[in-house]
């Protein structure tokens, strides 16, 4: 339930509502927005009758049902108004959101050693990227399969942070990392195949932390926002939604299909900002510079980017992987489609032409 | 099998060598590119020794065997070139392909009455579409559906065309139809739930007419490149692929999900040019310019959108089709895009401004 | 609409009732099952209200709406009576539904040649089948594979026919091959591909032949008995539903989805009789058998199964047919299957005992 | 890769072979079968010449690769013997496998409170059940749905193994709970949420506990096979496939697809014991009795069947339950199908009448 309260009522008003709501065994939510305060009440709310709630005070505009059974996900708890996902990094605060340039992160499969992920990070920094992507746990198909190398991992990252002030962003697979994995991420990835482990998502949630919520192989928008509920309940509202496409009876030529429609269904839906990693969602690089800047036309606030020095021997991910020269070219144009579509401005950094580092040992 | 010829060779010399493959039970197509001649060999060339095709002359640069299933629609069959399908219409001829402008396509679902397909002709005219769309014969899920008004409804594309000079597309769905809509129609729409009627695909082959051929509800890439191939192999090598949406398992809200990661797959695969009908992809009008502009960003050729002078009474789709006034500002809107992305300058006709028309009896 | 005569009402007061009836526009069907006689009327009957139709007469039990899109093939339409679809073959009439016993309908992909289609059709009749299957017309992915040997194999299908008197179903593609293809086919298949070839379906439907409509590649089950609505709407009732599988995410060990559910769903939903056909939902000969022993547990009133005297040089679809002696095989335990769940003494044939088989020619 | 040693070798000749491989950077499993003894070999094994290891003794049959990415899992591994889970319950060991009588699982979604766990725990035992499920934790798709009674809950299956002997069943969520779940379950279930939660995989794996996998809603085969390796590669061969249902394109009529010829599948890839669990792949009772019978038809190893005293006000899953009643009444019918496929006579428990019950409270 919504609780609209006028532009020009006065702190002590709307402190003196949320007293008389304490009554209703509910969750109270204050949210601030540009123009109007939206006080969300969750939890048992079948039973309170609007009427009631309208008498508490004339600074009152509306008492709503939210409709969806996502609520504090839902478009409708802030009253139309995007949410901003503010995250700090050594190089300052980077914001997420409709209302916010562009941000990229950009980054390998997972940390192979020192001297790979530093280098990898100078390069993306370089070329525009405000945060660095790279697992330490790593969710395969084969037990057989390279699993990441975990809290070493880890340790590689932050040192990564240090050398280029950019932002992490990692997975977390085990709640019993979930320590470990905090001390180090600024926004904490729960992956496609965990986006039902509920355990994992209350006790990220709980964390505090951002949280960048992939896309179920096979989940519906519906469920995918009720993940998102997961984490908001755990008094989180720090959700990024990432698109990295969906499982369909088509896989000879892409290893997954990218929805792109998810993002103006979304911006009915959901204030939270929203992410989409065509690198997961094609599976080759040749086909993601193109999907990156359709991406950017249907309005994302941010794309995930998978890079690697040399992606002929990555340990995992090669295929979907865009060499630095690549990255650096697919850059220049990214600035300039973000540009076009009012989502520029993000690029302060200078993104190196391609024939600067022609000569660099990257592929 | 590919034959592909030098660049200096004299027409003379490719006429001898097409003379020599004369032996071979092959069907033989020349095709004359910007740098090369490609000579392609159809039937029954497993058993042809491609030594043997290299001796026949000095001019031949290189015999490559098609690795895929289709041979015609195959990039190779046109050693990497686009090709190009010129539709002549009462305004000159329109050319759909990577090597040109955007062509728009608009129109109603279904030609309901004369002044509503006259009228909607003339807007979506004067807003920079070259074609006409609109439905004689409807393919509906229900029985007692309006089927569409039939050969009458033919008629008024025929006069819509007179009016305007657009051309016309229009939905083949029966053979025995062929002769009057081969007459009205200057492209031939095979709908996606005829995709695999192959008797179908072969007879409008046969016309000779350039063809639309939509894509399947769940056809694959494979599927929908063999169903071109049908009418290919029809001696027609004029054939747009239409993506309108593949069916996946989430149509909470959406109807179809629209794969845009298609455009730079059949870019790798085929020479045929491209058409996106957002429309029936999303099904429902509030998401149907944010794909047409990502549409132009993944670089089709072509779009398809619906338009109604009153979508709440229009007899089908309603939901996903555009009012004048919004179709307008769309095309403003794409007009840009399209010059962005390259792909602009189609639109030399003007697009009215849409207080213009702001008192006109549209909606 | 549908309404319920009592059992006792006599004809001439039927007769009066649907008399009265005539002053609405709309289609008029009488039904009449064991117990109760049914009237149903199908169009404009939004506008009509049940309780003038129930002062019609005091032997009116019911008025009831069919809340179903699919009316005439709706389980309400027969008040919950199945039906039943009789098929005259030289043999003798065949019952297809569900208080029939088991029908076995067995042959190869496509009519080869007449040595195959005869012998083969000996073999399955003398193993229990009632009706011989085989394509004339063969709806294939390529324009270069095997296309079926046309009005030709029409003919052999009509000598297996004479030399048997086993039924003939075979497929219809063409509107333009009705007449060839209805005066041999006893059933005429409609192809899942051409679920939704809605002209196809009309015409099919008028021939006033029973139909068997194969379920579409990816086609709802809401979708399917709106294509057996279109074939009914032609005013045959004759309809039978064939479930072939389902396109799903996982191809890689099955052509397709046996979405065996569909059986106890349909039995809610519709009075129509089901075939199962395990050989094309499977893909794989192997699976076959199995398959076919959890379609008659799960009640269907008939059985599709592809055999062929050499599946390992059959010019379509090998890999699914059984060879005669495992057909044989399968026959001996489907009997006795059948019997076990109350579906057998169909087989009133001698089905051959294996070994004396084991010295002829077939494989 | 697989090595097969002759039925008459000495023991002491194959403790020989497994010390003359440990040379070999490999994990070594040996399974005594029937006729054969299997010695596998999992991890580095591409560099290994199969002819130096074939040279190790006269008494080694054949080396075999497995081909498959799934090794322990693989119907190869036990050259073809099918594997058996033995579990330990109060009333005895209970064997799941293709070599043993169908099993039954029955219990309701959740574990509500003492009286009706136990309740049904009875009603289930006497009508035939070996195990009882119930859910103390429970994966819901909504944060304020009821999310199970977590600790208490497993308290109280506790005391219902206590007072029938039967097995439990219960679900796993959590890695943290990991050793409160072990000390009640006899069976650890995996969710279909979870199967690609591999941290969860790997460490349920680690207690040596029979592990239920249940089949992820759009997993793959491969991908099912690949996450019962995860157990198993934490040295577990104790694992049990169950099929619940998958997602299609289709979801009005049931809550998923139940794919049954992955019976006939499985049984080609792994020597692993099948379940299934037709409540949760239909969703609604009504369908469950005949999708129970065709699963034994198909061959199953066991089935799981929701059961709850009062399905109308269950906390979870209730239109998918059976009452009490409905359940004898299929239980009768499941006696005598396992019976009528060879996979009878573990039913020694007395299957009450239905008449004896209808006096109590269930319903």
């Amino acid at each position: 339930m919504i609780i609209v309260i006028g532009s020009a009522t006065p702190a002590s008003e709307v402190e003196r509502i949320i007293g008389e709501l304490s009554q209703y065994s509910v969750t109270i939510e204050k949210s601030v927005g540009k123009y109007k305060t939206v006080i969300g009440l969750v939890g048992g709310t079948s039973s309170i009758n609007p009427d009631n709630i309208q008498q508490i005070s004339p600074s009152i505009e509306q008492v709503i049902r939210v409709k969806h059974p996502f609520k504090r996900a839902s478009i409708d708890f802030r009253h139309g108004e995007p949410s901003s996902v503010d995250v700090s990094t050594p190089l300052g605060v980077v914001s997420f959101g409709q209302n916010h340039p562009l941000v990229v992160v950009a980054g390998p499969c997972s940390v192979e050693n020192e001297e790979m992920i530093i280098e990898t990070a100078q390069v993306v920094k370089a070329s525009g990227a405000q945060f660095l992507r790279g697992g330490a746990f790593k969710p395969r198909t084969s037990p057989y399969a390279f699993q990441g190398h975990g809290e070493s991992a880890l340790g590689l990252l932050a040192k990564a942070k240090e050398v280029t002030g950019l932002g992490i962003i990692t997975e977390l697979m085990d709640t019993s990392d979930i320590d470990a994995v905090a001390a180090v991420a600024d926004i904490i990835q729960i992956g496609a195949r965990n986006m039902q482990n509920f355990s994992l998502l209350k006790k990220a949630g709980a964390t505090g932390k951002p949280i960048l919520l992939k896309r179920g192989l096979s989940a519906t928008i519906e469920e995918w926002l009720m993940a998102a509920e997961y984490i908001m309940a755990a008094d989180n509202p720090n959700v990024i939604l990432c698109e990295r496409g969906i499982r369909s009876f088509d896989r000879q030529y892409t290893r997954n299909t990218l929805d792109l429609s998810v993002v103006p269904v979304l911006r009915t839906l959901t204030h939270l900002p929203i992410m989409i990693d065509p690198s997961h969602a094609t599976g080759y690089s040749q086909y993601v510079a193109t999907m990156a800047k359709a991406s950017v036309a249907v309005g994302t606030d941010s794309l995930m980017i998978e890079v690697h020095p040399n992606p002929s021997v990555a340990l995992c991910d090669g295929p979907q992987s865009l060499t630095p020269n690549d990255y650096i070219e697919l850059m220049h144009e990214i600035k300039s489609v973000a540009q076009f579509f009012g989502r520029g401005q993000s690029f302060t950094n200078y993104i190196p032409r391609v024939t600067t580092l022609k000569n660099r040992v990257f592929a």
